[in-house]
């Protein structure tokens, strides 16, 4: 399975690409940053990183789409274009029929490093010992989007993970790792936010 | 010149469709309400809109896009859609090369009542006078869309309407009227908030 992950920004929108084969491994295609000046109008900006997702899309053919969940609490001053570029985002997997997966920062950090509280720099760590990689993914707009792409990969295909919770079991899948555990958790505490 | 002025909203997203002459003449053209279920996954809802978006482009190939300009504070429920529903109407009018201008509520009830803090029925009122229609336009996101097209086509073009504030004199276009002044002193305190 190919999952291409979106870190939503206007002025960095982080792009990775893994593929993930059974027993959770996982191994980097691609990665990114989609830059666009802030002194350029917001409706030219939105375009241009339309036009850079869909070269992504062409180039890589993924079978998902994982893109950060943005909420309005997040960080005032930026969260509408955030929210403008995961749209955007959205709208460019939907005009291809992609199944789009939207994980919230808590999730993405509990899948990659166990903890949803995890610092950014562990997540660097995590994804470059995840993807063997020689180095971290640089800048953590990259390393965002990787690790968006493998906490996708890594959700239990089918069935909602949350059939697992308080019982550490899914209901489809076998036993739920604690990243899993985790991860299950963080979605359902997002979800009673709303 | 035809503004199509569109109320973001995933629920329901207001698209009206206005042109102007000399003097402040305005006339309607279309106006209409995208509705997309709340049942059907974000992406596909935003791909609803981007294809209803498309096909009124299509059918009144405007000169001009105004959109309202989305405030993280605005609502914290819906207004992650609703910051993705506008994106995805800038981006629509960046793909045809057309101008986008985002106004904020504040503005756009200036423009059309000459009040900032107008009430909705009053914008409904003043939106069936300006145009000379029989009855207000329903529902409320529908009168929003046409009050955004109309302030707009009224917005001094070419000069920034800021240069005549304070001074009541429009750079290149002469006195402003007091609706235009209400409009440049909302448009420069969303600045300062921006």
């Amino acid at each position: 399975m190919r999952v291409l992950g979106v870190d939503p920004g206007l002025t960095r929108c982080g792009v990775g690409v893994v593929d993930s084969a059974p027993g959770r491994r996982v191994s980097l295609v691609e990665v990114g940053v989609v830059r666009t000046p802030p002194t350029d109008p917001p409706e030219v900006r939105l375009l241009q990183v339309a036009l850079a997702l869909d070269t992504w899309l062409d180039r890589h053919n993924p079978d998902a789409v994982a893109v950060e969940r943005v909420f309005a609490q997040m960080n005032h001053r930026t969260v509408t274009g955030t929210a403008q570029v995961a749209g955007v985002a959205m709208l460019a997997a939907a005009r291809r029929g992609l199944p789009v997966g939207l994980h919230t920062p808590t999730e993405v950090k509990a899948a990659v490093t166990g903890y949803g509280q995890a610092q950014k720099e562990q997540v660097q760590e995590m994804v470059m010992r995840i993807l063997g990689l020689s180095a971290r993914p640089q800048p953590a707009d990259a390393a965002d989007a990787l690790a968006l792409a493998v906490c996708h990969a890594w959700r239990p295909p089918g069935a909602s993970v949350l059939a697992g919770v308080g019982t550490g079991v899914g209901a489809a899948h076998g036993p739920l790792t604690p990243a899993q555990q985790a991860w299950a958790r963080a979605e359902q505490a997002a979800r009673r936010r709303g």
